[in-house]
């Protein structure tokens, strides 16, 4: 029995494994961009078995399992765990192209060295019961595995009410050296911006994370002002545990050029002290918001991030079950080239433009975007960044398309490269795809007489993008 | 003298041909959507000459003549048979390329057997004298056609207001064991939708169609409770017939998830009392069609089709002397996947939701409807089908494409597979041509390590594909 | 030290290296849209240094300066040519993979020779010599370059309000054998369109060039009668000097098909009596002098032109310290397909639709735009034209996804082929670069099995989109 993985994996030109390995395995992993519980983090969570560690909260796996007709119980229900890695065991056959499968190959190879063979039904148990006995020994803790897969810097994503309570525990061990990787805080204030206070239940939500917001800033929220200052206390808070990055989500990016602070200040008003407001009055005071806190990242030489393009929860049935982050979200269509062009040149024109990377989910809006960012470009090397392959994207041809978007409309040897954006602690493993995908284009070039035949000027642009340049364009 | 066409034509890695040679070629066609007149092979209809079987209603080649700059009474005028091949013939090396030139080159091999030329001016006499002769002997009629090319079911494309006598003498024949090809009609009830009605000209179309309509399912039809009586008793007819598919053609997608029975009730009043209505209330009526029929479809456990993005009709002179479905349609660009997200959803939350197969034109959309459908996904395998390249989209780039979007945003494993969506009898190769594109395809990934090398597994996926998903999905 | 370039350079296979040297390498030019300001070419303009004729001009450049963090006095500002060129050059090893590394290795080759060295902060004052000695000699002034890269034909972009002066003294010379190369201006009277004009600056803007206009054209604008009048005669001073193409420049494509003339005047009259118009207003006078363009093409046989999808100075910023064309453009998303279809189905009825070049930005309209066009083909071949990539598409992967665009939407064989598009007499081995692009996948395709292995048959149609089609096409 052979699986797919070997050293060579990916790698179909001899330019591309020499780039490979001399140039990009191994490297440190600068994790810019994930959502890892920091909890886990801080107590050094350890796993009961390959179930708790690989499926719990990996909805990528849901909506494969939901697409094999497995049933909703072995899937977010109450089965047992072995149930519910047995039902993913037999649906990964099915996903041959689908990024799960290299992803899996990938998973299973690193860290736990199985590469002799394919999951399935029939190696279900076997990789169940060495999986767990690696996961109840050393170095398979939340801490070792990230030690193991030489990760230097983790920035999980939180939000502004959230204490960092694990953050600065971390912060305190890496100060004493106890604990050598940096866990930095991501500022993501998506809910402190109404949009779903467009309907009395969204109305009261938005009340509710005010209220929470502020008792962790330590003040009331009354006004736009008090939102607006609330906000600013935790960015601070942020920066002080070594934040250097925020993060904003949209669906589709609709900005409001001509939003007043007046306006935008009485719809408030009118919020906290009633229902619901119109979707108008949701943007005025979404946009005045998304305004502060931008400035907020230039003044502290933050890293502006923007996620656009997911459309979230479609499945009402499903979202009223699992909730949120269930597998039920899929890429929105839709033109925002305009209100975004405005956005960055108001901040432009300010001198308050962070560094800023966005993220898209539809590849149609590949090369609209990243021309557009790159229009904003200037002081330093790379300020606009056209971010790493996302979610739906984050996978072999995902990953080649953006590395052509990146070359073509901005500049490849300045991309500050991969990430994982993930949940779970087994997904290092997406920076070593990366690493491999890039490769295996640059040394097909280079062989094919595309790029010149320089292993010193392509395999330093190879380092600089597995990590070099990440190391230099946050600040951490 | 030699032509395109060998055994291993697109079939560039030994890997490849294996696939094809041992899993593919010569299985099973189930054609489960297709334009075919059914009244032709009710008839067993024979050919005089080429023309007729090959240029007479195939707008693709109309078109490409039009670009040439070849006079329209070569095309869709009174010229001679011969005269209008002829003309064909001088374009056909002026398409190398474009889908037709392939979809040539298969078609004359198959069933023709013409392998050693290619067809232009110098050939065209030699080939339409080999071809006629062939048409005029036995295995050449319709039935014939489609035995020879193992065909094993087929779905025509019907109104309901069709009394669907062909289907029925055809459904007759199939039962005493007279012919062996189960000819399906599927429900396409377009012409039920009042999108048209919003000018004086559509409304009364419209009114004439409500009487065809109400004609046949032998009722009168003057509210909106009447129309949806008349469709539902034209569903059971279908499904007595046989008939386990619908299909609904949209341009963009535009469904009104607010739409009231009441609004849409008395909107549908006064376009039945009087003239035109608004498009507002077009698409009301239309939403509230579109819903009811879909409850039938889950109720009877049919598979739903929607065909989205096409805008027709482009060329008010060559619809006013051709018609429609004349070569002037072309891929209509906008958004559409919030809107379809709330119809899905809406039918989802009732368990109301068929299987349901997507289609769309603008291969912008691929990724964002790909990743929509899949928001659906439950009860069993492959219930939402991102469905073949179609139209415009069948083609080498076209059905990679769509094989690439099915494989990352779906699972290329489940998917039901091609079909010919054609109105010539001599298509049935486009399952062909699908077929060598996935295996060379999939052979090469599996030569290069992206892929398992082990044909029973990926040649177990070809299979399916080329056949067996699609036998075991539609309950025929 | 060894570059890329060499004579083979992207031709990756024998049957590619065949096609192109044989069939393409130094056809002759017809350039039949570029930005080239014609007074150096009618005054045979020397360049005193490699910057002044490299990167004067070339926003490409400068947005990838800007990317580098190239501070903007090395750029657009006061610095010497010298610096300039040495920042420049320091950056191009940055544009690994960027369509500027491409060029530059041309460029250089071609018409400078240096195929030895690549451009770099080492290698900067060899090169900045060799090209300023080269320049200083005979063969490298404007009309030398034109000369030597074998150009017969330029088509300038011109504005309506152009006197034309040094077309005219082309012309004579032209016509009394000393200078054998047709330079003609193309009519763009996109400042006649008052889309700007919803702004008070952008009004006054509109009416100082309505001035400019009459002045040129000899008459008082005062209603949109004098205006169309006025165009109309320049259209016919246009076509007096050798003009045969018309251009237009949108954003989106937004023609208001229900725009009537009374409408567009009274509009009109509002505009030149007072201030600004609304955004609507400014629509339908644009929409009215369209068509009336539109039908000024079609009388005299001449090519339209259409260029849609740029965001145009999206940084404040920049324009206001270094005005338009800058390098702060991109590609703007957004749907268009529908008024497009109105405008040119309006224009085919009225037998006023000229031959067309649709050009676009946004690679998401690649397919809709073909298959939009083709839907009006008639008459002659090749009427309907798909156009060259453009801008951020000339390079790599857009003229890749072009050809394909071309070939499965249109007719790959009736393409008019290549432009440069520059401002630059440097640009003209962008001709070349196409022309190995598409001979690299053609040849790649007759060794595939894909193509006929026939040199006759493909080597014709590669140069029928080298130079003939457009010989034939524009009636020059």
């Amino acid at each position: 029995m052979s699986g797919l993985y070997h050293p060579d994996f990916l790698l179909r030109t001899e330019a591309a494994r020499r780039l490979y390995h001399e140039y990009a395995e191994g490297k440190p992993i600068i994790d810019y961009h994930c959502h890892l519980p920091v909890k886990e983090i801080a107590e050094d969570r350890r796993f009961d078995n390959l179930a708790q560690i690989w499926l719990g909260g990996d909805h990528y796996k849901w909506r494969a399992m939901r697409s094999c007709g497995v049933p909703e119980r072995f899937i977010t229900g109450d089965s047992s765990d072995w149930e519910k890695f047995l039902a993913w065991s037999r649906v990964f056959p099915k996903t041959i192209r689908h990024p799960l499968f290299h992803w899996t190959i990938l998973e299973l190879a690193n860290p736990f060295g199985i590469t002799d063979r394919y999951l399935g039904g029939d190696t279900a148990e076997s990789i169940w019961n060495r999986c767990n006995e690696l996961l109840a020994g050393d170095g398979f803790s939340a801490r070792g595995l990230m030690t193991r897969m030489n990760v230097k810097v983790v920035c999980t994503t939180d939000d502004p009410a959230d204490r960092l309570e694990a953050h600065r525990r971390l912060a305190e061990e890496y100060e004493k050296g106890l604990f050598g990787i940096r866990v930095l805080p991501t500022f993501r204030p998506d809910k402190a911006l109404p949009l779903g206070a467009v309907t009395e239940d969204g109305a009261r939500a938005y009340q509710a994370y005010l209220e929470k917001l502020g008792r962790t800033a330590d003040r009331s929220i009354r006004s736009l002002d008090d939102l607006l200052d609330a906000l600013a206390a935790r960015h601070e808070a942020f920066h002080r545990l070594g934040g250097r990055l925020a993060d904003h989500g949209f669906a589709l990016f609709d900005f409001d050029e001509n939003a007043s602070f007046e306006r935008a200040g009485s719809a408030f008003a009118s919020l906290v002290g009633g229902g619901a407001i119109s979707p108008e009055e949701a943007r005025v005071i979404s946009s005045i918001v998304l305004l502060r806190c931008a400035r907020l990242h230039a003044q502290r030489r933050w890293t502006m991030q923007l996620h656009i393009g997911a459309i979230r929860d479609n499945s009402t049935r499903v979202y009223r079950a699992v909730g949120p982050d269930a597998g039920c979200d899929s890429i929105l269509d839709g033109a925002y080239m305009r209100p975004l062009s405005r956005f960055l040149d108001r901040l432009d024109g300010e001198d308050a433009l962070p560094k800023t990377i966005v993220y898209n989910l539809n590849p149609a809006s590949n090369y609209p975007l990243a021309s557009m960012i790159a229009n904003f470009s200037r002081d330093f090397p790379g300020k606009m960044q056209y971010g790493a392959a996302w979610w739906f994207l984050d996978q072999f041809d995902g990953m080649r398309r953006q590395l052509e978007t990146v070359s073509t409309m901005g500049l490849l040897s300045l991309f500050v490269g991969m990430l994982t954006d993930s949940r779970s602690f087994l997904s290092y493993t997406r920076h070593e795809y990366f690493r491999r995908i890039l490769c295996d284009l640059l040394g097909r070039e280079m062989e094919e007489g595309l790029l010149p035949n320089d292993f010193d000027w392509i395999g330093s642009i190879v380092e600089d993008i597995a990590h070099r340049n990440a190391e230099n364009y946050f600040g951490f």
